[in-house]
């Protein structure tokens, strides 16, 4: 199998960052996420000087719900990350993680009072979705006394070649206000004491292996820029959003290089911005290709049945990784011991959560899984912990960051008291 | 719309317990789960009584996956719950409500070297998945000099009119030893010097609306019954398993009683151990026709937004209820405030989730939702705050429980620093 340059085979056994992982999941416990923070800043540099030679003033904003460890956020944030958030939460890990408030943007459909406010308070651009938010935010800057600097999420209409819950610019999604009505809406926030607008944004997925529906983007937000400049703003950027996928399937999957990207975008950027005449920062906001690949989660086999298909039963299943369950998503997987080994008969791999869909990887050539096995899944960086649950009442697990050589835990793993913390028993009285 | 008895509207307001949702929403905050306990045990009553009237040696085991609040395993214990746990997390809560260990069932397909230490340690029963965890279960009940009282999990390999997802009886399946080899792992249990077997258990799925599938499950169970005792395995226990579903559909759905439950399965039960001489307790394990309708989830709109399609945008979304964008789940929605008023057209509620699936209800007609509105999302006692992520990074809300005219916190919302409170930041030093 086509490993990353961070990963790699010695003796048999998979090591990250030049960790052997069956020794990382001895000293730690199973099931384990294992990110390696250097392959993440290695990822951000590349992406960001494919850009950037086609175009200085790029911006890189990471999408911080892919993943919301601090460590990996200060990662990225020494590397001159901003990002894109969500959510009061994701601003303030943004914030605490050392990122200027300059280079986030407060995205989001649906957006609180609260969040308004916080917005506002903390000074970040704001990418509203809809009419009535402009008008809140109006008025929750005017009562501040503020200004908010925003863009219109602009919803482009665009059919992309990904799984439809995660295809968020098609024309019937939630996110952002239709292409046809974007020139009243910036006349609306140019008319509007309290909000500015200083920029644009779209984002039409993620996940999406080929590159061409990127610059059909860059081409209707051209059309955007162009009218919105005509109008009289002043744009100060323009956000182009995210979405390159990367390769699950490590042998048979053709992603795109950052490089591809870039000469598939930047040609279709740059005569935009020239036939309008302006200069804004182009911020992009990759987050499945910043930390995907970065991270390995290992689980140990508690037992091996042949049924009617032969299960591996693992540790770890959906409550850690909902991705093959909710999106019938690939992930490679590896037994970490004999990682070159031939494989001796085709395996399931079934997590410990009470549905039949709890399937980590199935049908899959394994050497002979046995118990006590560790196995690694892999490209576990993005939407990996950051959705996991306590379904079936089980405390999540730890990560730990290999870096420069050593590894250390950036999250502790949880214990039943975890759970029940937050727990009252009020009696029933009736 | 039609409502169980624990909802109502008065005056145009929701209802949940006699207490008005808005005003639950305003003294606690959205977004909100709200658990009216007493339904609860209502409804457990029911249940019991239904299959008690046809066998006095009925025992319930409440599915713990189903709502993992301490409060509400409490309210079924005080019924003489036992409870079906699927892991150490749910055994602990299932004991620490007072559930006593000979009422619960080990139940899972994957078992850690942990789980049974500690399965043997509290003399619970086990149902065991396969030959190889059979074999695991014996030796550590021999290493800690005790015997463990199993149930081998028998998959029946029915087909059944559900979710694929949460079909657990297909031939497929991760779950249970195939019919046709049960006999032999029951022999070999029988040649076992530290387990001892003593029931039969099967599940053949989840959210079932028709009995005769569960009639065919008794059946096969019947059949597998004959071949142990003449095997000379002495039944202490027959469990069949949960899975009778709920009319999440009003208006539509035909969802059977459990009188018509116990109608269709008890004669099969009752024909099956008296041809066999035998006289079991029956053991049952529903899930969600227990705690299902017993709770509401209010959320709070924060902006209305017409598109392509008209979206009421909520402050909750798959972080607090996954079922919608996991299995295109359907609940019911009503705008709180107003709940018996005319729809004045057609609205998707969306939630703040950064996914395009992030829908909690689409094309609903419902009353010109506003800012400020609260809805109610209905029946998501099941599967709903249990599933719950801090996706987004969004700290989970509060859970209050309703019961004997009392309202109180039955689960604190989390805030900002319960998201971070596990994380650790290592220097990168690379």
């Amino acid at each position: 199998m086509r490993l990353p340059s961070h990963l790699g085979i010695e003796h048999g056994r998979l090591r990250i960052g030049g960790h052997d992982c069956t020794t990382l999941a001895e000293i730690y416990g199973t099931p384990l996420y294992v990110t390696d923070l250097d392959r993440i800043a290695g990822n951000f540099r590349r992406f960001h000087a494919a850009l950037a030679a086609h175009y200085p003033q790029t911006q890189m904003l990471f999408a911080a719900k892919a993943n919301g460890n601090l460590a990996v956020i200060r990662t990225l944030a020494a590397e001159g990350a901003g990002a894109d958030v969500f959510s009061a939460g994701e601003l303030e890990l943004a914030l605490r993680a050392g990122m200027k408030p300059e280079r986030l943007l407060f995205n989001g459909s649906s957006k609180s009072p609260t969040d308004l406010a916080l917005a506002v308070e903390t000074g970040v651009r704001v990418s509203v979705d809809s009419l009535e938010e402009l008008r809140q935010l109006d008025a929750v800057a005017a009562e501040a006394g503020k200004t908010a600097g925003i863009a219109f999420r602009v919803n482009p209409a665009l059919e992309v070649p990904t799984h439809p819950k995660i295809a968020t610019g098609l024309k019937t999604s939630k996110f952002g206000i239709p292409a046809e009505e974007i020139t009243a809406a910036y006349a609306e926030a140019l008319a509007s004491e309290h909000v500015e607008p200083v920029g644009i944004h779209c984002h039409i997925g993620s996940q999406i292996l080929e590159v061409e529906p990127f610059a059909r983007a860059a081409e209707v937000m051209n059309g955007v820029a162009g009218e919105v400049t005509d109008l009289g703003v002043d744009l100060d950027f323009i956000d182009i959003g995210g979405g390159l996928g990367i390769p699950y399937h490590h042998d048979t999957d053709a992603a795109p290089t950052p490089e591809e990207y870039a000469a598939a975008v930047m040609p279709v950027f740059l005569r935009g911005i020239r036939e309008c005449g302006i200069d804004p920062s182009l911020w992009v906001e990759p987050g499945r290709w910043l930390v995907g690949d970065s991270s390995v989660l290992l689980v140990r086999v508690n037992s091996v049945k042949r049924a009617h298909r032969t299960f591996v039963n693992v540790d770890a299943g959906f409550n850690l990784l909902v991705r093959p369950a909710m999106y019938d998503a690939y992930h490679e997987v590896l037994v970490a011991g004999r990682a070159d080994a031939a494989a001796d008969g085709t395996y399931t791999v079934a997590g410990p959560i009470c549905e039949t869909g709890d399937l980590l990887a199935q049908d899959r050539g394994l050497p002979a899984p046995q118990a006590g096995d560790t196995i690694a899944v892999l490209d576990v960086g993005a939407y990996g912990f950051a959705m996991s649950s306590q379904y079936n009442s089980r405390p999540r697990c730890a990560e730990v960051a290999v870096t420069g050589g050593k590894h250390a835990i950036m999250r502790r793993a949880e214990s039943f008291d975890d759970i029940t913390a937050t727990m009252e028993t009020p009696d029933r009285t009736a």
